[in-house]
């Protein structure tokens, strides 16, 4: 179902995002508040259900690329990646109808939101990874055969270069990530255009919605003083998104984080409270996966979501830090996240990881 | 006056762009390889005088970008600049008339010939350099009003980037260097996208031509046992290169050579054979100043040619070795090489030099 969101939405929307997230995709707070302006500007956005969706609608997808540690500290103004938007409808000599997330997490949950109400275009409720991965490869776009050429990087300054490296993805991911870093660690990006017939085939479905629900969920559970990691359980229960595993509580004991090749990569270490079990994390602006006494209890592409304590707060891994009481929970992954096909290219392999994809209801 | 080029007008071509490239454009023998090849398959290329360019002619330059000390270690295959030109043409929705150097050089020289053999379009006998330099902002177009943007960047997967920086063509050079290093150091490029009139305004008229002269005249000077030196001087006399002094006679006692953020860096010291005087060279891709005892006694733009003591044979600076034996020549460059729009973009103080400009027939 198509809806309209507006600024109300926002707070549960960027809470749900950073969640899915899995502690990357850049800051939920300031993806909410260039949002926030856009909408108070322009007017709401229509969230479009892919099933409105015509076959033959151009659909271009819009995102921030870069570390998020750089995000930090190099907020964008807002036009960038409606720059890069038009720069690929020039390009290719045809108008969107629509723009849609690349992933599911923090801030690019944000920038279709925000290009929407700049354009005056509906943003299409699906997105390209289930939730945010490192690299533009990583796209069920890619996994079910759309080529992310040609690509937009917009620069701050109003630059545009435009990448075009076939069907070779990951060779077009290399380069954009090389403009990125020239650029200062952060641009915005218009790539993987197609139709509406193919977004229909290859996006994950309805992840807009999802992450609102999953927010307004942890937000009326702490308003009712009820467990939220219990109302997140029940309210996924019946999306793609269907089981819920509580992996780990304790309190963080080590971070040690990088900003490297344009990536935030690094670990975290925690010991639960009892101090019996110790966790491991291992991200790449992303959690990939979550090892309990040295054992794999959720391996990427399945979500590892790291969670205040009390309040159940997503921690974005670039706000890891030592001493924090975590709560990490482990999510299960639509089905078309974890076909042979998906999981050679954001499998652990993907990453270099030794581990073995299980499904986080097996392995946890 | 136009004129067809042949593979026999090759190796006096290759040898008088050494010379006029001041030790960078690339290694004039793998350019001479290339156009060899090219004119084999395809006949020969039309050498087209300024004069015979129509002033609503499509002209596209295009060369190889990257650090010398890479082009040695990384041999095109020819293909790679017609894919840039072409690229350009399908961006800018209109077919090139003509193709032309950036630059006078080395590989620079010889690139657009492969495309002219390959495309069976002329190349104009002109460049936006007048010699060879690092950067591509410091052109002669640039310095008179067309912008480099929009331009390509190919690799040798068949990758392209279009790149669009507007009238910023430092920034242009910036993002194109940085995906050329992201490509492993060297790629081809299409850019400034001219007319003829913008040609004829804005570019150094006749420079192949001038270089096959050079070539030709150190070559008969040569076979008849003569003083290629004054051989030389006397062939460029009546040019827009008109004044050509010899600055050192020695033997190179350093060199110190660094590649770096994409270019080949470095400085080299030569003592004269009577052991009295010391020379030094500063050069980033080309010669940029010759101090000799301490003092500059030719200062970019004009040209410091350094050559083989016996045959004058160029030296490019990544073929500079301890213990050679060498002359070093300042050469003048045209008026519209020296106005102070132009020394503002590639005099010595765009390379950062603390040395004043002062043309070499006054200061040698």
């Amino acid at each position: 179902m198509s809806w309209e969101l507006t600024e109300d939405d926002l707070p549960d929307l960027a809470r749900g995002a950073a969640l899915l997230g899995t502690g990357g995709g850049g800051d939920p707070y300031v993806g909410h508040l260039l949002v926030r302006e856009a909408i108070r500007e322009h007017g709401p956005v229509t969230v479009l259900d892919p099933d409105d969706l015509d076959d033959d609608t151009l659909v271009i997808p819009t995102a921030q690329m870069g570390a998020p540690t750089v995000v930090h500290e190099k907020l964008p103004r807002g036009t960038e990646p409606v720059a890069a938007l038009r720069a690929l409808e020039a390009h290719l000599g045809r108008r969107a109808g629509a723009t849609m997330p690349i992933e599911c997490g923090g801030i690019n949950s944000m920038i279709p939101l925000v290009v929407a109400a700049r354009t005056g275009l509906p943003v299409v409720d699906a997105d390209g990874m289930g939730r945010a991965f490192p690299e533009l490869q990583m796209e069920t776009f890619a996994v079910y055969g759309v080529p992310g050429s040609p690509m937009v990087v917009a620069g701050e300054r109003g630059e545009t270069t435009i990448i075009d490296t076939g069907a070779d993805n990951a060779r077009m991911e290399w380069l954009a990530r090389g403009i990125t870093i020239r650029l200062g660690g952060v641009a915005h990006i218009a790539e993987y255009p197609m139709t509406g017939a193919q977004v229909k085939r290859t996006a994950v479905p309805r992840t807009l919605s999802l992450a609102r629900t999953v927010g307004r969920t942890l937000r009326q559970a702490r308003q009712r003083s009820a467990d939220p990691i219990a109302a997140l359980a029940e309210a996924l229960r019946d999306t793609l998104y269907g089981h819920l595993r509580v992996l780990f509580r304790g309190k963080v004991t080590d971070v040690e984080r990088r900003t490297e090749a344009g990536f935030a990569r690094g670990r975290a270490a925690a010991v639960s409270f009892d101090g019996r079990h110790e966790l491991e994390l291992m991200f790449q602006n992303e959690h990939l996966v979550a090892l309990v006494d040295g054992r794999a209890r959720c391996v990427v592409p399945d979500l590892v979501c790291v969670l205040e304590s009390e309040q159940a707060e997503p921690i974005t891994t670039e706000s890891l830090r030592y001493g924090q009481r975590i709560t990490v929970v482990g999510i299960s992954t639509p089905a078309l996240m974890r076909t042979p096909e998906a999981l050679a290219v954001f499998g652990p392999a993907a990453f270099g990881l030794p581990y073995a994809f299980r499904p986080v209801e097996e392995a946890a």
